[in-house]
């Protein structure tokens, strides 16, 4: 089970209303490779892989949900005061007249996030795989994100989150290397 | 964000292999009215909605969470076990060719989770009656589940999780009427 | 069955070429909770409902045909007149190049309509809550939209829409209320 | 607006408990070739098609709901005395998971609903082939579900809704030769 | 199964940088009637239609192919030399927070592609009239496409995916004639 | 474009009638980790991957349509000799309900195909790390499948198909390795 403290990961500065730039942060919200898929990839794997990773996936899954709260977070005070005129201009005209100003988990195109994003094959290696793809593709994600900002604070706190992709891309490369050593003894005798 | 506690909020009891429940249970992992679209549904909310009550509707997404896990724990139990031939007679066998043994947030029928199984409108009303909602509708799938079992410790199990789904579905219930006298009180002055 | 009569419930008045906001009132054709949405769930659930409420909720899945009505008769006339160019100006240019200048049943966004958007539980006070909830979030929906428009003639219908919406969600917070009793009382007995 | 008319267009004979034929009736209620999909495809094309032709295309989209509540008549009946066993065997127990006894809009295979299952285009030439294609297909669908039953009444409801796709089939043959004369003489001046 | 030639099947000139178009045109890459739902309905189909139309359905789900890669290529070169900030302003900031530059099969409002956009009926008669149907709806959409831009070159692909279109909608409603009259000839003797 | 040659890349050997298997097998056709999904995949990526792989993507993508015919051939032969009460029996009730003996790509559980299953990021060390993972989740389908056979004749088909996997597995990963040479290159000067 989880406990609930009231912080964030890392702190998220913004200063200002700038809804045009929510809907593309959104994409780390509810899209393809975003937060959510992430976190939910690593905990619905971990019932099947082995002892030995278990520990590492769980970690990587439960920092996800943290960083899903500092994408909505930010996504929330880029736009909690914009009038829904402002809103239309920065292309969240349908997120309003569907959500009003409410955060909810779909990509920066408005299609509602679906489990198709993600996979969970009970192989472990496939399943590392998977989840170094998850990573390099978000660290992708925040790249494009990087390139559509000015915003000296924003770029900061996702520079933070591309950081970290890089590193659980890096601790699932030694995971899987892991698991192939295993594989190969256990081959050998 | 959320620290991972190593233990299930309630103790999930499975000492036999029982693939046949398992599929039916999997509703409460990735359904329609399942503990993974309850968490989703009051964490997104929580941005928007009034403070007095952004503390019950954490708490509750929060707790969410920890039912999910419960639910997946007993998935896995009842399912690790199982051969392929097994898992194919209890209608699993779709299950087993995607994604061998390991747990996948779908509906029984193995429809994947999508998002558009709640809502956040950024409406307090329509909100919290969108989670009173959400807790009946949970309420039921476990008396539907409840109906499918003759086994002792699962049903103690899912009672448990029935009977927080009515706890929530009163606390909702006196959230949304603390708001509408705000709001009532509002009007008048 | 259903006896098609040539009129709508209540008039549309439109008299001027307005893609733009032809694009946010979509939502209410085909989005979550929009009108196509709640004539289904209603007309679904009746099947298993009580007999005592099955009249409510047919008299009101029926109504909301007719709003649905209403509603494609606004999206229509707001774009009839519609150069492709002042499509795209109005963001309806995705919606031009897959559907010409027909009516669809998608969100805002363009998401075509999914029936994960409501639930049909047969338990009576889940569904009852659903329908609750249900109104509750088309009306802050016609809010938005009220919200996103200075056309007098348009306000007046989305209001009209907005109250029976609100009609609808006491007429199922009272019948809600009587299958308690009901049960309260079978208890008892 | 369409006025509710208690009764059903032809009646619906069943007379005993079989889940298993249910099972594969609700693919005309929900499915891709149903007839929820039929009435939607024809009432949203109806604003955009030639004037002389909306009145065809507007009774069979009424008629089309007055199927579909035939359908869900039938698979009302046939499933309402059955046991949450007897559905299980009759592979209706993800339904009864999710739905208990309630009537809901999916495929066979339990997928729900979605508005991708039909088009309009605002051509009158590829709305009106649409729709004869969905006559066609939906004759399929019914002749495959004749071949799995032996249940004479069942067999004559079923076979009553094959002949009306096909009487619809050919009026929207004779549509469209119409048209295609219409456009062809406009052509020539 | 297929050999890779490295050439168009039609030349796409595109000189200059438009990603305004490009948006519009993604409809046909993976839209509802675009030339990858072509191509895989015919493919599909192929197995159950009669031996003497399916050279007819392989050839034209071949070419549709062909056709995908022009609409790939016309797309790519329209959209290769944007910035972020002209992608954003063609309404392609969420296809660049998602893919970057990369294609990806989905609609012009960012839907991703669904085989639900196809039928494969098992009856040749219901997959014929499927068949034409769909080349229609595609002629349909290279029209609204061709109405949205002013380029001569990108009119001129269009122009020939068009008439392509046209082709094999007449092939189609000969193959459907051809089948009837099998069939009803089968009826006599 | 493509040339099709009427042959298979391998012998699909199947002698008798097996619709329990077909079922299963469907999700090497339309699943998640299917074979559509692969060739869509790296067909989609090749226009923004760098020169020197784009040629190992487009051989690989062309080979998995070869492969999805393979897999085709296969059901189409395990279930055309079934009567509807066998594909009943064996769990493709709710495909006859719907397709009849057609071919349709969607998952073993009857889920429609979505490119949601698949990511082009424009990213190449992304994008191979999602074909790495790709090519190992197919491995992981395959063997699964050959899991829940006796078929000798089947089991070829799949081992053979399951070879390719690994193989391919292996040249992305040398194509990941050359690029991040390049890319670290690149840095240094």
């Amino acid at each position: 089970m989880w406990i609930y403290e009231k912080k964030l990961q890392y702190p998220v500065r913004v200063n200002k209303c700038d809804p045009h730039m929510a809907k593309y942060l959104i994409e780390q919200h509810g899209g393809a490779d975003g937060e959510l898929a992430a976190a939910l990839r690593y905990l619905n794997q971990r019932y099947t892989l082995p002892d030995k990773v278990i520990g590492i996936v769980n970690d990587i899954g439960t920092e996800e949900f943290a960083h899903l709260e500092m994408i909505a977070t930010m996504v929330y005070k880029l736009t909690k005061d914009a009038t829904p005129e402002q809103l239309e201009q920065a292309g969240l005209g349908a997120h309003y007249a569907a959500h009003g100003k409410a955060l909810y988990p779909n990509s920066s195109a408005g299609v509602p996030f679906t489990a198709t994003y993600f996979q969970a094959k009970g192989d472990p290696i496939a399943d590392l795989y998977e989840d170094i793809a998850a990573e390099e593709k978000a660290r992708a994600t925040y790249q494009w994100l990087i390139n559509m900002t000015d915003d000296v604070d924003l770029k900061d706190s996702l520079t933070f989150l591309r950081e970290r992709e890089i590193v659980h891309s890096q601790r699932f490369r030694e995971a899987v290397e892991m698991i192939k050593e295993d594989q190969s003894s256990k081959k050998i005798f």
